[in-house]
């Protein structure tokens, strides 16, 4: 691979310049983790600041000794990102692999476990190693608990916010991952938008935290748990998650909050400048969003109330599970004494929620899984084949909120759904393989992929992931990761890598990715 | 529904005079079963006998007070055949129902379980509520056996050789079900590649009875085995299915043949008009399915030997599960010692199995499943997307052996993919609310789907289905229907009759469904 470089001596890679930017704001988010540790226990300052010391470092290295090549394709782009988020996943992973080093943190003795830790924080995943919650110092958990903040939807963001001031149009990069807003309701320059998205971002943030602090919940507690509520994480300080506070109000607050975050993040954008809440409320999207949990609760509550549950309790923990499963955010509400873990509950209310791990929440917005909107449209293709066995000389179109959809963007979003079912079979088949049982396989397997964070059987919200063989873990990072970044993003990493190998040096003039967000502009 | 009547005074009903002579053959071979009986163990003549007149004299009102309208949609058709086909079924319960009734048969205590036992046969699936094998009488045993020879093949090779001898082109019904030849390659004239496809199966069945005389066994066993080998149904008289015989050279020749009637009908019928076996393995169906059924071999048996399993013996359960499973027949080969009961493996060799129950052999084959034909074709949507992603402004064909498919026919396979899955996740889910396990739910439901037989967990090789609740029965039965039938000709049943209904005696003019195999030419 020849080293391309700028006139001015910098070393030309997107990747690089990007990671530096990545690597800057996580030394930033570790130093303030640092601080925290040093106000409530003082117990990982040391792994929390030199991590803040290196990955501000290397960062300024990297960004200061690269700079973005005056044009990239989309693709290339898009393949930066993708590296980008890998080397940051990576580096989240250095205060707990220090703190198993240094100050002896048992959880974190093997370095794979750290790594574990920090895939599935900055993927927002939030499946955790950790058993044993109060050997956690306070800085750790609270940079755990950004991590999820930062990958839920700031580095993407970040890396549109920052692209373009390199001279890029990045605008294609929101098909890659969390925001998608549609470009012609939006500013339409990359970085204004980028900003304004993460804007909401963090008056969501501000806005939890200030609905917790109201409930009663420690500033600790209420700011912890905001970040990984807006990132649809689902990390928590607590063994029990939510369910410490056994408090019907914060988890009715938290699920209202995970249901907003899992709303196309442009359409609160539109909400917010046009003065209107109504937008959300006619959109189509959401109304399909607001239909799969409000079934899905009802279901759930109704197998419950059959088992024997009190009805009271049963709404209680269908809304919160369905909320928290539905937009893969992951958060449990275990009581002190027991109840609402729901690899206890009845085979059709955990297979509901298992449904809800494929499914995730709306394009734009923090969550994982396949997106509702795929769902919406693999459900028309469906339904079109159906009307063609009837009328067999119709020409039905796929239609999404009454405009049909280019044949095009079809088959685009109905390979990405075989694709993303094909992944999830086959890591399945190697996770059995790896020695878990064949619920565990199939629900780890689907929860990695859909950045979610609790599974079925013996890795449900009680039980966490570090009974689980290291090799199955490591295959769950890769689902995590593959889900992430929308599995084709992983395909040009290494198609760019492999095209820049072939070709070293050339310039990469590929046409943009036509972002898939630009063709539902009535939805 | 205004009856509408011949000239001569007959009533016009397709379904009636297709279903008129399903029951007259049923009678024939209930009395056939009658006869065994009686050289048996004369335990059921009664049953079979009251069964063979009642259905044989139905049969032969229906047929002779009834006629085919002079020109049949290809829709209408296809939905008569349904109608008939249901029909069948419930009329092949008759002798299990009436065991039941009249001479204390405690498995047929309940019409549904006659019911059951009835589709599960008719629909080559195979799974029984069959607990104490004993108990059923040889002449009983026999029409069980007959029930999948008759219906994995049978019924739907009759209608189309049956229909143009009534003056009705047929031959778009090769799309419905079983027998599915390229129509260019056999004889135009439907009734004559019925008869011929009608021969071939005949031969195989004798060949297969021959084979198993040759092995020892007995001539009730050798001829009620043929019957469940070359129609992939899988019911035995025994308890412990082929493994009774504890004899590798059986299970070898049983999984030949197994995956001998797993291949396309029609190309055996090439392979023997031009007297070329090569023609069978020219054919890159043919050759996927055998990458299919090699590569799965090796993965199970490589797992059981991990798990401390003889190479031998492992070997030999894999081949023989795998040839099994992978042509939706579901024999067992479970041993008077213990072994071979696939739902004690390993979890990894379970799922292997557990997959080859969603895929089925090949279109055109006795098999159940999506059949390989579709998941080439979904894989190559998805290949194409991934080359869509790395040249963007290339537009791929879906290929299959070379040659490029019609988007139409694409569109038609994609959609019919995610109804399989989208129908076995709601079978899933609704059996589970009927109380049965996760495992048992979502493999039930595929295997049910699939015309499999044996399922995972509780409802194993061992097992059966009889400590299955009832309602979840039902759903199987339906399931079975549905997968038998390839759902679009389900749903035409009912859009026929609503048609009908509406329109009461128009003419359905509809245009004929274009085969899918017409475009198979190059495979």
């Amino acid at each position: 691979m020849r080293i391309t470089r700028h006139p001015d001596g910098r070393v030309l890679s997107t990747p690089l310049h990007l990671a530096g930017i990545g690597l800057q704001f996580f030394g930033a988010g570790m130093a303030i983790s640092a601080i925290v540790d040093l106000i409530v226990d003082a117990e990982d300052f040391g792994p929390l600041a030199i991590s803040a010391v290196v990955l501000a470092s290397l960062g300024t290295i990297a960004r200061t000794n690269t700079a973005v090549p005056g044009r990239v394709s989309a693709r290339s782009a898009f393949a930066a990102v993708g590296w980008t988020w890998v080397i940051c996943a990576v580096a989240g992973a250095l205060p707990f692999w220090l703190a198993g080093l240094l100050t002896g943190n048992e959880t974190f003795e093997t370095w794979d476990g750290a790594l574990f830790e920090a895939v599935s924080g900055f993927s927002a995943t939030g499946s955790s190693v950790i058993t044993d919650f109060d050997s956690i110092g306070a800085g750790l958990m609270f940079w755990r608990q950004m991590s999820q903040w930062f990958g839920g939807m700031g580095i993407v963001v970040l890396a549109v916010a920052v692209l373009p001031l390199l001279g890029v149009g990045g605008m294609e990069l929101m098909t890659s991952e969390a925001p998608g807003p549609t470009s012609d309701r939006l500013v339409p320059r990359v970085s204004e938008t980028a900003r304004r998205l993460w804007m909401i971002y963090l008056a969501f943030t501000v806005l939890v935290t200030l609905s917790l602090l109201a409930l009663g919940l420690s500033l600790f507690d209420a700011v912890t748990h905001a970040f990984t509520t807006v990132s649809t994480g689902g990390f928590s300080p607590n063994a029990l998650s939510i369910g410490e506070y056994d408090s019907t109000a914060v988890e009715a607050v938290v699920s209202f909050w995970m249901i907003v975050c899992g709303i196309n993040f442009a359409l609160h954008w539109s909400a917010l400048a046009g003065r209107d809440p109504r937008v959300i409320f006619r959109d189509a999207g959401v109304r399909f969003y607001l239909f799969v949990l409000v079934a899905g609760t009802l279901f759930v509550a109704t197998v419950l109330i059959i088992d024997g549950l009190a009805v009271g309790t049963a709404l209680r923990d269908a809304v919160f599970n369905v909320a928290s499963l539905g937009t893969s955010t992951g958060f449990g509400n275990l009581r002190p004494e027991g109840g609402a873990n729901f690899v206890l509950w009845p085979p059709a209310a955990q297979l509901a929620l298992f449904y809800l791990m494929f499914t995730g929440a709306m394009v734009g917005s923090t969550s994982g899984g396949l997106k509702l909107l795929r769902i919406r449209i693999a459900s028309q293709v469906v339904i079109r084949q159906l009307q063609k066995v009837r009328q067999p000389r119709s020409v039905p179109l796929v239609k999404l909120g009454g405009s049909p959809i280019p044949e095009d963007i079809v088959s685009r979003v109905i390979g990405f759904v075989l694709l993303y079912l094909g992944i999830s079979a086959l890591g399945t088949l190697i996770m059995s393989w790896l020695g878990i049982g064949l619920i565990e396989a199939v629900s780890g397997a689907v929860q990695s992929m859909g950045n979610m964070g609790p599974g079925l059987g013996e890795i449900g919200p009680a039980e966490g992931f570090a009974g689980v063989p290291r090799p199955a873990r490591a295959v769950m990072m890769a689902l995590m990761i593959i889900g992430r970044l929308e599995i084709f993003a992983i395909l040009l990493m290494f198609s760019a890598m492999r095209l820049s190998l072939r070709r070293h040096g050339q310039s990469d003039t590929g046409a943009p990715l036509e972002p898939l967000i630009r063709h539902r502009r009535n939805t």
